[in-house]
This record gives structure tokens, sequence and C-alpha cells, in this order.
């Protein structure tokens, strides 16, 4: 079982990662080509908010403060932000749809060794958020109506992939418990060599989903 | 009562009403001096995007595209927020907080005539949203701190019910079934006269909740 410290630190990183996802979800949808993409946007972002509102809540009934319990994190996942703003409406839905799914991947693997109520808690904000059928629809749709869009897209596709992994590397050298807990839940007492190759691995499934071809 | 359309309008007006309030409120959040108070300022965006879910099924179950709805409502509202986009948080505050109390004003004069399913959600809509507390304990105590900061954001609070008023009878032109509305709601067949000086006295009223002194 985790330490109190480490589900602290766990719920705390999720909690401003929905906090800071609503935030630029919301200045995404702006990209959108019309009032019904904006919205199927803004619904992604207002189910992160939800989910952020849960999360604090979960942290309160642990008795800890939540500004305190985010404030370690809002430098790495605002560096994420700042290092992957879209400048077209294809690459903030392909943002919305594979940032979360790298999310996801990373808080499963250390969610599973909180306690139960934080684990359900977590699996269900997590299953919440199912961004798969907008990016699909746009995306697939793009690349059909005008294939040379593809290249650039994977390349955006990669840099998601690569900055996610650079600030989640840098949240888990500054906080032990939040490694401890990494190492706990998956058994992998290499760290994060195995957890990078798998977040990968998913990431190039959804890149497939959206119509891109593995190589 | 009103007629279908009129309904239709007044649904669709206050529906993107609360989408661009939630879309804008979220930007100027980020105005806040901490993260407290940007959590406090999102917690109202994100109400605002509850209260536009509702009015939206509303729409659907009156048979209604809520999109082609909100459509003509659009250049109205976003000239507004153009016009009165703040540039600092206690601006944005009194946005928040004068801005949402004109909008309720204004749909509570017309509110009243609609059918009671719509009425009644009308009216829970706009008491669902209570930014009162926020507003008076920031400018009155930024007011206690430095004095000189009451001229300019007196002018503030102006320009806001200015702002306001010039675009709700932009509106009010365009759109025949909601003056109807207007006319048999308020009685008022002088049109928006009356309707303009109840406004006005409401908004002074909060400007001197706020610590302002009237004159």
């Amino acid at each position: 079982m985790a330490s109190v410290d480490a589900v602290v630190d766990l719920l705390g990183v999720l909690a401003y990662g929905e906090l800071s996802g609503f935030d630029h979800l919301v200045d995404d949808a702006r990209l959108a080509p019309e009032l019904t993409s904006r919205v199927a946007m803004s619904d992604v972002a207002a189910s992160d908010y939800a989910n952020y509102q849960r999360l604090v809540a979960r942290l309160g009934a642990l008795g800890a403060d939540p500004f305190a319990a985010m404030t370690p994190f809002v430098a790495a996942l605002e560096g994420y932000h700042a290092l992957t703003a879209p400048s077209t409406w294809l690459e903030a839905v392909m943002k919305a749809y594979l940032g979360d799914g790298l999310a996801g991947d990373f808080y499963r693997e250390v969610a599973a060794f909180a306690d139960g109520e934080t684990a359900a808690l977590i699996d269900d904000v997590l299953r919440a958020s199912d961004r798969a059928e907008l990016a699909v629809a746009e995306v697939r749709g793009a690349i059909v109506i005008d294939p040379s869009v593809a290249g650039r897209l994977a390349l955006w596709g990669r840099r998601l992939v690569g900055e996610a992994i650079s600030q989640t590397q840098h949240v888990l050298a500054e906080r032990d418990s939040l490694m401890l807990l990494l190492v706990e839940g998956t058994g992998d007492v290499a760290g994060t060599a195995g957890l990078i190759t798998r977040i990968t691995e998913r990431h190039e499934k959804r890149m497939e989903l959206l119509g891109f071809t593995p190589g």
C-alpha cells in the first residue's frame, strides 16, 4: 500500500492535469471551424473540470490541502502545454485525444497501488473522458481529403509523446514519492525505462486508430 | 403566452450567453493573482457551462436545433466580450459579477411570459450563478488597500453597463420576437426605455455593494 504522501502527490498531479487540461481545451476550442465542433471540445473541457472537482474532493477527504497538493506540478504541466500549443484545429483535436491517452496510461500504471477508494476514483475519472470519437472522425476525414497533411500531423503526434515523456521524467525526478509508487505499482525496478516503452507503444496504437501508418 | 419562436430566441440568446460567458471567464481566470482565485473563477465558468447544457436540452425538448437558435446572437455577444475584455484581475472580477447581473436583469424581464417549464428553468439558471461573494471581497479589499483604484474601476463599471445596453438594443432591434416578448412581459409599450432605466438602477445597486459611492 502506498504512503499517504504518495497518494496526495498522485491526486495532486492528476487534479492539476485536469484543471490545466480544462483551461487549455477551452482555448483550443476556439480553433474549431464551427460552433458544433467548438462545443464538442468544450464538452470535453467541462468533463475535465468535473473530474478536477472530484479529485479535489478526494484530496479534502484525505485531509490534504488541494492547492498545496497541486502546486509542485504546475510548472511541469504548464511547460507541457506551452510546448504543445496547437496552431490548427486538427492539432488541437489530436492533442486532446493523444495527450489525454498518454496521461491516462501513466496514471493507470501508478494508481494501482493507491488505496481502494482513490484507485477506483482515478479509474472512473480516466474512463470518463473519451475523446477518440471526435479525433478519429476529424483526423481521418482530413487525411482523406488532403493526404499531404498526414506527414505534418504525424510529426505533431511525435512531438506530443516526446514532450509528455520529458515532463513526466522531470516530475518523477523531483518527486521521490511518485517514483516509489511507480516502482511499487509496476514492479519495474528499472524505473521509467519500461514505462516509457509501454506508453510509447500505446501511443502508436492511438496514432494507427487516427489513420497514421506505423513506422 | 409567448410564441414558440420567441421562446426559442430567448433560450438561444441565453444559451450562447452562458457558452460565451464560460469561454471568456476561463480566459479571464488567468488574470488571477493565485491558484485559489483562479479556481474560484473557473468554478463560475463551469457552472455557466452546466447552465448552457440545460438550456440546450430545453431547446431540444422544444424541437429546436440549438445551434440554429444560438447563431443569430453570436455577433452581439462576442461584440460585448471584445469591447469589455478585462486587463486586470479586478476588472475581470467586476465583469463576472456585473455582466452576469445585467444579463440576469434582462432575462428575468422577458422570461416571465415564456411557457411555465422554460420560465422555471431560466429562473433556476439565473439563480445558479452567484458571483457577488468573490467580487465584493476582492473589489472592496482592493479599494481599502489603495483608494486611488476606485475611480478607474468605477469607469470600468460604467463601460460594462454601457456596452451591455448597447448590445441588447442591437439584439432587440434585429429580433422582433424578443422585442414582442419584452413588450408583453413588461407591459411597457415604449419598448426599451423603461427597461434601460430599470437595468441601470439595479446595476447601480450592485456598484454600491462593491463599495462604490453613487453619483
